[in-house]
């Protein structure tokens, strides 16, 4: 089948290899990376569910999610237009508008949009460095889903605390140097951190990624995981990525 | 050398394989584990440093740490008055007077016992069960050494940022489920928390401790280690915890 009509300039089509689900990115802009399918996968969902994805960039979360999980519905919301058109299409393209809506809008002005505590789960793989950090140019599409340019850590956890109903979950994927401000802002948003897992390149090094997943208005008893560890050798996923990958 | 004369009913002497220090234990009491010795290398400290070890029971912690940092002195303050007695004992058979003083008394009351910010390190090995949690008998030695009956994590937090200088150090371990409770804890006494580390009895298990470093009044960026495995196999050390012991 021709998908080429689904296709802007400088687009191409990703094999999620997933449910045989599919991505339109452009490489220019921004491709999903592994922190991506990590939190999908992490992120628990059950039956019924309605899960918000926070920034969802190209709507990989949610697509992605929905191969795993057939009868919870999502709603990716992204501020970008081109990104939320790419995300949309990707939707269409897939056969999955009775499953996923993408929103283009402002995780700030998120109470605007949907009815507040209308969510059992909200996702996000949110911009990691503060503005500050590293050079930037503060219009292209890449800086924007990687700096603190358009929402901060604040911003996100403020929306989905409002998002979440009561014992809703919030699955984030971030940087372990920031971990204090994050579960200092998780608290004062009253989402309890339930459970963590340290993503690790490899056994004997640093994490590069932490996901974290919280329970608004739950009771204080974090459950932290093994280490998830990404390579058991140069440039060869570890077991248990490939089973996140193929899953 | 006959050391019985250091001892009383029920105790013994245990090599610490460090230094070629020696405790006074009393098993019916409470005997150190692992735990006192990762947070004993754990923590950095400096030439000339002044530290304090809160709830130092045995004296385990200071006595560790004189072996490896010549130049730094010791206190360590212990509520049970036989604990500290046994810990004052070991200080004098190590010939340890000089550089470690044993004090018997409270750490709620430790304004009245020190002058605040005088230290530039301060460590605990606090009692990790909330008071609830399992079974207690409120007096038993064990059960004040495991459960917070005579103090609580803020306790020992609060009492921590007092005594020490701006930029001292604080280094504690505990258990991983309290993680977020610790974190909010030290932020809320100005402890920026800056350094983190899990861990493991096996690299595929969870963790069963946590090791976290703060500084007082530092600037927020965590670098979280990689995990720290206990045993490669069955009841054998890794080779990393060999190194820590013999060190």
């Amino acid at each position: 089948m021709d998908k080429g009509k689904w296709l802007r300039a400088g687009e191409r089509i990703d094999d999620l290899q997933c449910g045989g689900y599919e991505l339109i990115q452009q490489p220019e802009r921004f491709c999903f990376g592994v922190d991506a399918v990590l939190l999908a996968h992490y992120a628990t969902i059950k039956e019924g569910d309605r899960v918000l994805d926070l920034g969802t960039g190209t709507g990989v979360i949610p697509i992605l999610q929905c191969a795993r999980n057939k009868r919870a519905s999502f709603v990716g919301l992204e501020i970008q237009e081109d990104s939320a058109d790419m995300a949309s299409r990707s939707v269409s393209m897939n056969g999955l508008n009775d499953r996923i809506q993408i929103v283009n809008g402002d995780i700030k002005e998120v109470a605007s949009l949907f009815d507040a505590a209308s969510f059992q789960v909200v996702t996000s793989n949110p911009p990691y460095m503060v503005k500050g950090d590293g050079l930037i140019n503060g219009t292209e599409p890449k800086t924007i889903a990687r700096h603190e340019i358009l929402c901060t850590l604040n911003d996100v956890v403020s929306a989905a605390s409002r998002m979440l109903k009561q014992n809703g979950r919030f699955y984030m994927i971030h940087k372990p140097f920031r971990l204090p401000e994050i579960i200092s802002v998780m608290l004062s948003y009253h989402i309890e951190p339930k459970e963590l897992r340290m993503v690790h390149p490899y056994v004997d090094k640093e994490p590069s990624m932490v996901l974290i997943g919280g329970v608004k208005g739950g009771r204080p008893r974090m459950k932290v995981a093994p280490p998830l560890i990404l390579y058991k050798d140069k440039q060869i996923y570890s077991d248990e990525v490939y089973r996140i990958y193929n899953k």
